[in-house]
């Protein structure tokens, strides 16, 4: 059992930090003008009471009052549930309010219980900054409705892509005694994933419920309101979860109810086979139809307040309804129409694209892939059907356009999905701050002369691939926790800068001291700059290690069936997906952004190779030729990772032992990693087009 | 079980085959000049009484007579040990004699028991062969003492680098009863490497003994008289082998011993401390020495007539003396002097080099790692000691220049190492065959104006890393028996042509139809250039898929540890291996070699990549650049695979339908692993050198 006093796991609400005076009194007193029966309620206070005791080590808990009259002492905290117009769904309000004989109390006041937990966490967030509770009022209303989370955690406690240790969620036995044994025997390294079949019957939730609901406070204090909690890829064994494991679903939805956040499931588009109850899943043949009518019953008697199904299909192997010669609305309102009469959703993935592509095939383009999908479709979709789109059109890569997806189908919910796990930026040994990228994202232009134009204007939520798992510290790296953090406060409400969450993280994580602030600051602000420098340059992407996806390969995945190429020779690099001359993907793109991206002379730098094939010697907008950026962008990577080293070293006297030296072995762990992509990248062009670096820069 | 009458099991030893009329006489009477007892003589008798029974289908067993002079039948076949000036040790000399009265005999007359089976075999060979048996007299004589095949089989049943199934001498019980039910249980394929360690005493000779006792008669019919019976990698259980488990060893030799195979270990030279009964394995200590003697002594009490040990020392992360600061002298010789007491050899691999290097180090060149290791420790290594010397200098690609390693080291015994199982070949997927490579090094004039100047005449055996295993077929791909079946021809007498040895290998397979011989030879004198021509080109091998090396990875081994580089750039490539400007390798050569490889006009054409890094437009010998070369050779080497299933299907109505659909799937399981070689290789270099193809033909 791990250490929950330790600092790393606390996180940022480590309410240890919390010293400023005078708010001793508000959080003895409590005062709530409303039902407090309310699961959500209870947690609100239940966090009160621990932000008392951590902060001012009293063992007494609050005073709650019945009638505000019977308040005596001069401080209070008054949560009250009301319409106030100004505020939103799961919006609040903060007010500190003064009454006669210097009495005062600090308002939460919101439209719903969810509202209430939020304010106050944003209460103690304030106390923990050390910011007085001043006159100012606060009003806060989310950007999004649905502000989710997505777990790849498979039942057997493995994680997809996963770097910070097993499931939080779930786990084998085969970790546990009757397997402890068997693999004495037979001397099988239990992390063998060879085993993911094994015991079938020997899944269960973790034993560790605390760490559950520690992971759903984290969530609930930035405002997370939905978690899906098993892999997209569902196996053979989490199809049971809407069968008869539905139980383990119901542990984790009680404890995040408490939380204000609803549960959803990846589901087998292909249940009823799997489940051997049909032999087909075609969404158009009324058993299959009867089939999941029952099912989704089945599932509500059971968890009343489950949010609905996410479903991965015809993609990477996953079934869907080309297998039945449907399109994918067929598909997603089957299972939205039985959704509906519970309230629940029905988010269905975009992410589909032919992933046995001949390398030698230079008109296929996996880019186009969705929209040309999708985008046809639009307006054929129930109203509680959502698609899922990824922020790019590839794969989560370091650098990629936005999914012109966002420009269309206005007819259609979307939601954009976000990878907070590092899968190609870094896997949690690379530092790689990615907010700055997700804030490009939301701010993103798609249209013009239209109401709606920015990516954030045109969704109705967000999704982010979870970056936590089982290690003391969540995230792997501990300023990974920034990535889950920001992600949940950018979503929140996007107007918040990079520099302001970079600001509140670092003072809820290592206090507000002055120097750390700084040059943790200057780690995470120039991390994804970083990353996107030692790595593949100008958007080309994809130049790394095949399967794993960790360190260079540049022509790893170049005679791929996986739709993702360079097509560098000695010339001239990039895919051409121009209209005049290549895959015609531009096309999927509104004016002006079409004509931007199809004009080589006015495509974005950092783009350039994503779009163009291009010589070396083209010159690019920050005057460099391409191979001499690549050089210089590389050489610049690594120094960079080397300040960051620098940074560190000034701070070492001024935070924590266990974490500095944690940090430390991050950075030089990374700093190998820099050097060999640097080397490699700029070898390997270097070799193919001749071209000698101006600084005559070291190069193999 | 498998079917042991199976004709691709029978491999060349199908008696079915003969049909010579006149023999079965000499079959039946046997008079033997000599002691029978002996259990290589039975073997023979045994040998006999088999073909006669499967030519003739006669049930009767030979009449063997004490006199001769009580021979009444007018055919009889005399088996005689005495001593024969033109014999050497294990020679033989078959001749017909005619007496009176139109009796005749077949006399086969030896100076050993070896020599009799051998002469035995021939015999049957010729009649297999359909040869009438004339007046010619036969004299073979053995050109070298050591006639060795290696196996790389593991305690647990599994092959390193094995591509014919599992080992035929170890099986480990899980792949029975016990383990059959924790599989089911825990859904492991029993294929997996990570239950090696399974099961330390669950380990056991293969309950097919009769299959071993099949494959010593191949190997006694080839002329191999010695067996090292597991891999040269020594893991923790096989160390037991010269400890509780020695029961195994003896097993396995008795039934070698029969057939006149001498049985070698391969030993972990660490083994003092890992079976746990000293903290050192130091050579010199004195505890090392006695511990060393007594172990020795222990074995020989044990296996009386056991050939010797192997050892693979301070290589790829196995020990060896190094570890202790002494040299690979004193590590050999400590173990020759304890085997010297009892006849025994200690083998010791010169396959030593940096496997750690860094790929941005232009001037450690692995090719030079042997070399200097054991030249200086000429005239050190007691006469019962053997260095085992690849061909090559660096492992067993489809090209490379002989290890100059032959050249030297006048004092020293040396034994050349083949590698008959074709890792870098084709993995018997592909067919590669060998002998037209293998007959190349032995007769390559690695010095001048000494006697002894080709590479058959400085050695005192060969060893060859067997392809065999637990299939049916023995070898995976039927065509592959021509490699086993020509190692022992070849190896036995050089001077027989690579024609010769295919022509004899057909007739004894498929029997003596000319299309049938025609087409099948043309397959196996194709395929060394075919195979070549669609993989690596010019010498500069390692483009395969790193691991696995079975498909083409250009760049997989380029950034590696393993000191394995093509170091193309867009103008030249090749390993600068020049003594002017290069990592001096060839000074290792004597002249004229050293002379014509240093010279880039000199250099043979097929190691011109080896030697040199030379410009794409760099004229061959062959009058084309070397770039066309590349484009030339991929694309015949393509075509000659297809034109090899023309040549197959020609004959289809010809052989057995079982054995042609075998060829036709591997054949088209080739072809597609050609196109694959031929469109990246090509693909590769047009993109990096930017050279089109005179010939304008296909490339992407």
């Amino acid at each position: 059992m791990i250490d929950k006093s330790n600092d790393m796991y606390l996180a940022w609400l480590n309410y240890k930090k919390i010293t400023t005076s005078g708010c001793k009194e508000y959080l003895k007193n409590i005062f709530i003008a409303l039902e407090s029966k309310n699961s959500i309620i209870k947690s609100t206070l239940l966090e009160l009471e621990k932000a008392l005791k951590e902060s001012y080590y009293e063992e007494i808990t609050q005073n709650l009052y019945e009638d505000e009259s019977d308040i005596e002492a001069n401080k209070y905290i008054k949560l009250e549930v009301k319409n106030i117009k100004s505020l939103k769904k799961n919006g609040y309000k903060i007010e500190q309010k003064f009454l006669k004989e210097n009495k005062s109390f600090i308002s939460i006041s919101a439209g719903d219980e969810n509202g209430i937990l939020y304010g106050v966490f944003h209460l103690l967030r304030l106390l923990a900054e050390n910011e007085e509770i001043s006159n100012k009022t606060i009003i806060e209303n989310p950007e999004s409705e649905l502000r989710l989370i997505n777990q790849w955690d498979n039942i057997d406690g493995t994680v997809e892509r996963g770097f910070a240790g097993s499931s939080v969620f779930f786990e084998s036995i085969r970790n546990k005694d009757k397997v402890k044994e068997i693999m004495r025997v037979i001397g099988i390294p239990a992390s063998s994933d060879l085993i993911r079949e094994a015991f079938n019957d020997g899944y269960r939730i973790s034993e560790d419920l605390d760490r559950i609901n520690d992971y759903a406070r984290l969530l609930a204090s930035i405002g997370i309101n939905g978690i899906v909690i098993n892999n997209t890829n569902v196996h053979k064994e989490e199809t049971y979860f809407i069968d008869n494991k539905i139980a383990m679903v119901k542990v984790i939805n009680d404890i995040m109810t408490r939380w204000g956040i609803k549960v959803y499931l990846s589901i087998n588009f292909a249940a009823p086979i799997t489940l051997g109850e049909l032999d087909t899943a075609d969404p158009l043949d009324i058993k299959v139809i009867k089939w999941w009518e029952e099912r989704v019953k089945f599932v509500y008697d059971n968890i009343v307040n489950l949010g609905g199904f996410m479903v991965k299909a015809d993609s990477e192997g996953r079934p869907g309804p080309f297998t039945y010669g449907r399109n994918h609305s067929d598909g997603a309102n089957m299972l939205g129409k039985s959704l509906k009469p519970y309230g629940g959703i029905l988010i269905w993935r975009c992410f589909v694209y032919n992933c046995k592509q001949d390398w030698r095939d230079y008109s296929t383009d996996r880019a186009k892939a969705a929209f040309d999908c999708f985008n046809p479709l639009d307006g054929e979709f129930l109203e509680n059907v959502f698609l899922q789109i990824k922020n790019g059109p590839m794969d989560f890569q370091v650098r990629e356009p936005i999914s012109p997806l966002f420009g269309v189908m206005d007819k259609t919910n979307k939601i954009l999905e976000l990878q907070i796990t590092q899968e190609y930026t870094g896997q949690q040994k690379d530092v790689c701050f990615l907010i700055p990228w997700w804030k490009e994202v939301l701010d993103f232009k798609i249209c013009n002369n239209v109401e709606a134009s920015t990516v954030k204007d045109r969704i109705k939520g967000v999704a982010g691939i979870s970056n936590i798992g089982a290690d003391l510290n969540w995230t792997g790296n501990l300023l990974a926790q920034a990535n889950l953090y920001g992600y949940g406060r950018l979503i929140w409400n996007s107007k918040i800068t990079s520099e302001e969450i970079v600001d509140e993280w670092i003072k809820l994580t290592f206090g507000d001291n002055k120097i750390v602030l700084n040059n943790i600051k200057f780690i995470l602000l120039n991390s994804w700059k970083a990353y996107e420098n030692y790595t593949a340059p100008l958007g080309i992407g994809w130049m790394v290690s095949p399967g794993h996806h960790y360190g260079p390969d540049i022509d790893g995945y170049e005679y791929s069936p996986w739709g993702t190429y360079n097509r560098a020779n000695c010339n001239s690099i990039g895919i051409d997906r121009t209209i005049k001359s290549g895959t015609r993907y531009i096309e999927q793109y509104k004016s002006p952004l079409k004509e931007i991206y199809e004009d080589i002379n006015n495509c974005p730098d950092e783009l350039l190779l994503f779009f163009h094939n291009v010589k070396y010697n083209h010159k690019l907008k920050n005057g460099n030729t391409v191979i001499q950026h690549i050089y210089n962008s590389h050489f610049e990577g690594y120094d960079l990772v080397e300040r960051f080293l620098y940074k560190l070293d000034e701070i070492k006297a001024l935070i924590n032992e266990e974490i500095y030296n944690h940090i430390n072995d991050k950075l030089r762990e990374q700093l190998l990693n820099a050097r060999e992509w640097r080397d490699r990248v700029n070898t390997y062009f270097y070799r193919i087009s001749g071209i000698k670096d101006e600084k005559n820069r070291k190069i193999y």
